[in-house]
């Protein structure tokens, strides 16, 4: 039940997968060496094992009782916090201005994997903060700037998202809550917001509450949404008039508080606007996108987990004798059971590959390459979400399966991981929101040269087994080229029915296409590392972890990269189910 | 959060699906009527969804409290469980001779998804008994069977399986719990248990045990084991040396105990001999094999149920709008919430239809066609039971998806079915173990014979669809020779490994092999009821579920069986990933 934070892989992957060597190479990242961002990751692997993992047990017991409008945190959370913060890796790529260690955003992203690896439910805060520090960066007065920014970047207050009400979950259109002005710059927003994630807890003396209101007049729908900062403590040091009304009892993250906040009981709490009137949404986005993709993150994280403690229990536990073995073998030994493993441990790293992609990208619309980079981060944030915590979902569900009857046993810690796993696909917009966004929104982008060029990317992973083809690589250049070519019909396919107005065609395959996607985009990841790890042996290095990157990417391909040609049937039996939909759900 | 006995579609797939009207034409019921298998299905549904379902959730908040080696079942359970055994459901296909009604095997299998779709972890209680009577019917001497048989058709006492010990849990070899006799034809049971599912609780005053130990002096492994009825009360009403030591903390099916059990801790508990000595492992077999089957009508029933929450929350919920809408649309009009109930419903059905051709198969075994229709239920049971259970897991877990937030909150009762159903693909053998019964002991049953034979029943569905090639069944009967195509090359594939003394290659395929085989067999089923609702269409009926079976086996051909392919390709990559597993696995 404990974690190892796993540097190399890490590291290999942010250097073969994620271009962190070009990046390097190329000075994108000022003075930053590769053995700065090794010991980072070393350190920040210590920080995650030793002080975080041994609270995710604790937090799932204990949950966050509330009381009064006040709730406690399990034990040792508070110190755990206080030590985090104390580090400085709360601020690791945020602007030095505001007191950010200003790091390219890859290191942090796979921080952020090590720390929701340790504790979802403790990764979760920060998660949070990180996207409200965003949103305040990019979109807030230099007033709201002085007064909140640093503390945020910090650590020393936390930062909440307070969007959904009981109406209006997926569908900010239906939000009701009402912020009118005072007349002195502030606002009184009144309304009532439900699974507020720490919108109320003991970490630390303040909370800034991002909300999500309508003024008076605003237009109906999207469009007459804006965002308010609504501090817990006002300036003045008096409690605003906002409180925690009850918290969820849910099926996992049990060490995080979900909140039911009311806003304005007493006649309204005091808030700022944040951005223009109006526009809230747009801001509300930019947090949203930073989420996301922590989010995927805190998916690969506690895939990493799930799978760690499944292999070691695999080792240990014995029965059944393996073909040719004459006693009682540890179950690793069974084909079977190595099937499970594998697919742990290959959509881990495959997820892994997709979601570090995605940081770079964010680092790389910084540089030279701008816009383009930006929209590749755009292309690439709903899969990174979406594929990520659908693989939670499974990898922890095979840690389950592998512990056998033990696994369906609270004490063994393999169920918690399983019900810990089942928000990521949920919140931060659901899996089945992320991948409209995907077809509908991110192919077009650039009349769809940005998804072409994702694909172009692909294939030149492909030819390099192709220009290399060691036996050692089995069928993976194969399987990666005929998968290359399904996501490429598919992806016709889908540009095709939304320039023909046929949306609903789109819309019917956009889960099996965001499926499609990763798994294409997480087998040429591993394809990467496969030869990264090959060029690596002809070089002379010896370490044994580069053959099996190779197994592994020759594994994804045999057995997970085949389902490609099915999904793509899928798609482009384009939804003729919509039109029968009702018919066939009535009976 | 209700249950309605999904009456008509049941009675459908047993007709025709499960062939229960060949089977009345054929006299193989007695004089059985359709009106009576119709009348006892609609009380069955009357009493699950009126006395059982309403358990469900008190269940799962009050588990099974454990007090000085007493249980508590939660509240209301012992008045059910009396009302559902006075109505003579527990003996519906018992031998009328020991106070059985006789009814055919499908009809059970019905009303045991019905019972279980109200309440798995009440459910249980009965399908253990059911494999106690089976054992004690087909294995017991005269006397056990006078003594205990008609108590536990009559449901008056209740079965458990003591197979598990805390190093034995798929390996019974491993097994340590030892019997001596007595002289008077009695033995002494000493030994430890755990994972005993109702091992102990207060809805009889007795409970059977039977217990699988050592004699003195029997060979090692599996060939040394014995079959013992244990009672906790014995014949002369004095307390048995028998005891729940403990209960587990579990993921799920809280509303049913599961016990650690001590044997023998004042010197012995008093048992007799169930079959011969030392062969105990076969007649466990015939209770597991029951169990087996029923265990996937577990996961249909969970499946059904889940299915019928999520319909009714997308049918309620309104979210966003659908392409053409002018106001927030109830979400089951958007295209990804309709994949996802197309989803559930399609492998309920699937599965269902599966587990009802397997008990059919039981019911002709005891015909005229005898030892065939035997061999075909071995063949169908594992992936009954592992199928099933399979896509239970996926079908309650899309459940907690359509639900969104709502989902992860416990109140909902979504998360409840996706705990409850997670036991289902670990006990009573693993999924794995599953799979690797069906390739390494079914497919060669016969030299293969049997499987081909299942084959050609395919085929011969498949050929249905050619010879009425209506516009309505889409590209159903296309999709499904491709996947019968699939099917047997993977076949012929797994023969040959095994054959040539490869066993390695079949069992690393074995777990994609079973899911191909589910697959294929309940796109099948899905056809055949799709043919049947056609040609009643055709022949006048108006019920406008017909057109819905239809559009649901085109959904399923679409969209799920399009994975054949990709499955076969990983079958025939042929565990080349046993070779490099450990490296793999290594870094």
């Amino acid at each position: 039940m404990t974690y190892r934070a796993p540097v190399a892989d890490m590291l290999f992957a942010l250097r073969h997968v994620a271009g962190l060597d070009a990046a390097l190479a190329a000075g994108r990242h000022g003075d930053l060496a590769l053995e700065d961002a090794e010991a980072i990751l070393a350190e920040a692997g210590k920080v995650a094992e030793s002080v975080i993992a041994p609270l995710n047990r604790v937090g799932d017991r204990h949950g966050t009782p509330l009381k009064d409008g006040a709730i406690t945190t399990p034990p040792g959370w508070r110190e755990a916090y206080r030590t985090w913060i104390d580090g400085g890796w709360n601020g690791l790529s945020a602007d030095p201005e505001h007191g950010g260690q200003g790091l390219p955003l890859v290191l942090n992203a796979a921080c952020t994997e090590m720390w929701n690896a340790a504790s979802i439910a403790f990764g979760l805060c920060p998660l949070l903060t990180a996207g409200g520090i965003e949103a305040l960066a990019q979109h807030g007065s230099d007033d709201l700037k002085t007064r909140y920014l640093d503390k945020l970047v910090s650590g020393e207050w936390t930062a909440t998202m307070n969007l959904t009400e009981p109406q209006a979950g997926s569908d900010l259109a239906l939000l009701r809550s009402r912020a009118e002005p005072v007349g002195d710059g502030s606002y009184r927003i009144v309304g009532a917001k439900i699974y507020i994630t720490y919108g109320e807890h003991d970490l630390t003396d303040n909370i800034v509450h991002l909300v999500l209101a309508r003024l008076k007049d605003a237009p109906a729908g999207t469009r007459g949404i804006s965002l308010f900062l609504v501090p817990k403590v006002l300036p003045d040091g008096s409690r605003n008039d906002l409180r925690c009304s009850g918290i969820e009892h849910k099926l996992g993250i049990h060490g995080s508080p979900t909140c039911s906040m009311a806003f304005g009981d007493d006649g309204g709490a005091i808030g700022w606007l944040i951005g223009e009137a109006n526009r809230g949404l747009a801001c509300m986005f930019t947090m949203m996108n930073s989420a996301r993709l922590n989010v995927g993150l805190q998916g690969v994280g506690i895939a990493e987990r799930a799978y760690q403690q499944a292999l070691g229990y695999a080792r240990d536990r014995r029965q059944g004798k393996a073909p040719g073995s004459a006693e009682a073998s540890p179950i690793v030994a069974h084909a079977d059971v190595q099937r499970m493993l594998l697919t742990m441990k290959a959509f881990t790293q495959a997820a892994r590959g997709i979601c570090y992609l995605t940081a770079d990208a964010l680092d790389a619309a910084e540089g030279p390459e701008g816009q383009t980079a930006h929209d590749r981060a755009s292309l690439l944030t709903p899969v990174a979400k979406a594929f990520s915590t659908d693989i939670a979902n499974e990898v922890t569900s095979l840690g389950v399966q592998v512990h056998g009857g033990m696994g369906f046993v609270e004490e063994t810690g393999a169920a918690q991981h399983m019900r810990d796993a089942r928000i990521l696909g949920i919140y931060e917009g659901t899996n089945g929101i992320q991948a409209i966004d995907l077809v509908a929104r991110k192919l077009p982008l650039n009349g769809g040269a940005t998804v072409r060029a994702q694909i172009a990317s692909l294939r030149r992973t492909a030819e390099g087994f192709l220009k290399d083809p060691d036996p050692a690589f089995g069928r993976i250049g194969a399987r990666l080229r005929a998968g290359i070519e399904s996501l490429d019909r598919a992806t016709s396919f889908q540009l095709k029915a939304l320039a023909s107005n046929r949306p609903e065609a789109a819309l019917a395959g956009a889960t099996p296409y965001l499926r499609l996607f990763g798994l294409v985009q997480g087998g040429a990841c591993l394809g990467r590392q496969a030869l990264a790890a090959n060029a690596a042996l002809k070089a002379g290095e010896t370490d044994p972890a580069h053959a099996g990157r190779i197994a592994l990417a020759r594994f994804f391909a045999d057995n997970l990269l085949t389902a490609a040609e099915g999904l793509e049937a899928s798609i482009l039996a384009g939804g003729h189910f919509t039109d029968d939909a009702e018919l066939a759900l009535a009976s």
